[in-house]
């Protein structure tokens, strides 16, 4: 249904090595269901995306820096994979605090492939079921996460899948969630509203 | 001491993905100390090594695939770095239990950068201390290990660093260790004679 983003501000992370079409599809999604994107990054520069992590890809200018935002101005939150962009994203501060306030606010949040490393490093994944990219699901495991093999998750807004292969199941499925809205506060072990 | 390898055989584990100077720099250090070195991959297909992660740097081909050899061949192992490198290699359950007949035997491992997550998959950093490349060290605490910020740690025959900053050091510090032998078993916990 084109039109049940409308009003939304859609927050989307990465840096270099994002993987092109898991930072294009789930934007074109939420975008065309009417939401209004913002890219950020660790700066404004150019981004470097690549094609299946060794294939140098386009660029895409950041329309701002994670240290020039806050939550409080998004409604829901895409976390795009790609292995080094999501080992260089959980690396920064402001991006593990930038995604805390998420999930301390009950927005929903998507995160697919590599993307979960940040949830990792937030401990955002105690007590919560989300899928990964294969390599992630011991680290996922360690923190506290139950790590599972689907094609989509959903656990009280977060939405998660692990390759580009399961982008068109990912992007229905951030758009149906960030649709729901914020799902109350997600604290671990806590019983969230669906 | 050129010569304090003499007739060591040394297994060196890398895939596409493996930052180039951190392949180059240790098997040099190795074999200019009289290591015979075995370059180990996933197939005996060319692999891609990468500068800086990001860009392409050449093509090596490997002297031998996973499957075909065994632990008990080898003296002593290298795990070069490489975000995708090490992210690959730690979904080979042959890799993961080629290092892990490594620790059982006491061999002298060197780890450097992301080349620790193999070790995180495979239980090897509970109750150890190593360093690595920032990124990783939530998920090596996670794993039971004690994740140190230094330019190289020796725990028991295990040496790790963290950058290709830290080359000279690591190069240095594999070479002496190496050339000690086996340390004895080193099970987690267990009492390491060094």
């Amino acid at each position: 249904m084109a039109g049940e983003l409308d009003g939304q501000r859609v927050a989307i992370i990465a840096t270099n090595g994002v993987e092109q079409v898991e930072l294009e599809q789930p934007r074109s999604a939420v975008d065309g269901a009417g939401a209004r994107s913002t890219l950020i990054s660790l700066s404004t520069d150019p981004i470097q995306a690549m094609n299946s992590d060794i294939d140098k890809g386009d660029t895409f200018t950041p329309d701002a820096a994670i240290s020039d935002v806050s939550a409080d101005d998004f409604d829901a939150l895409i976390l795009p994979g790609g292995t080094i962009n999501a080992d260089q994203l959980r690396q920064s501060g402001d991006v593990v605090s930038f995604v805390q306030a998420f999930f301390a606010a009950g927005k929903p949040v998507g995160a697919i492939c590599h993307a979960p490393w940040t949830l990792v490093e937030a401990d955002l994944v105690r007590g919560r079921t989300l899928t990964s990219y294969p390599s992630l699901r011991t680290d996922i495991r360690n923190a506290g996460g139950n790590a599972v093999d689907e094609e989509v998750v959903v656990d009280a807004g977060l939405v998660t899948s692990r390759t580009p292969k399961d982008l068109d199941a990912f992007c229905a499925k951030i758009v149906e969630e960030f649709a729901e809205g914020a799902h109350g506060v997600r604290d671990a072990g806590a019983t969230a509203q669906a």
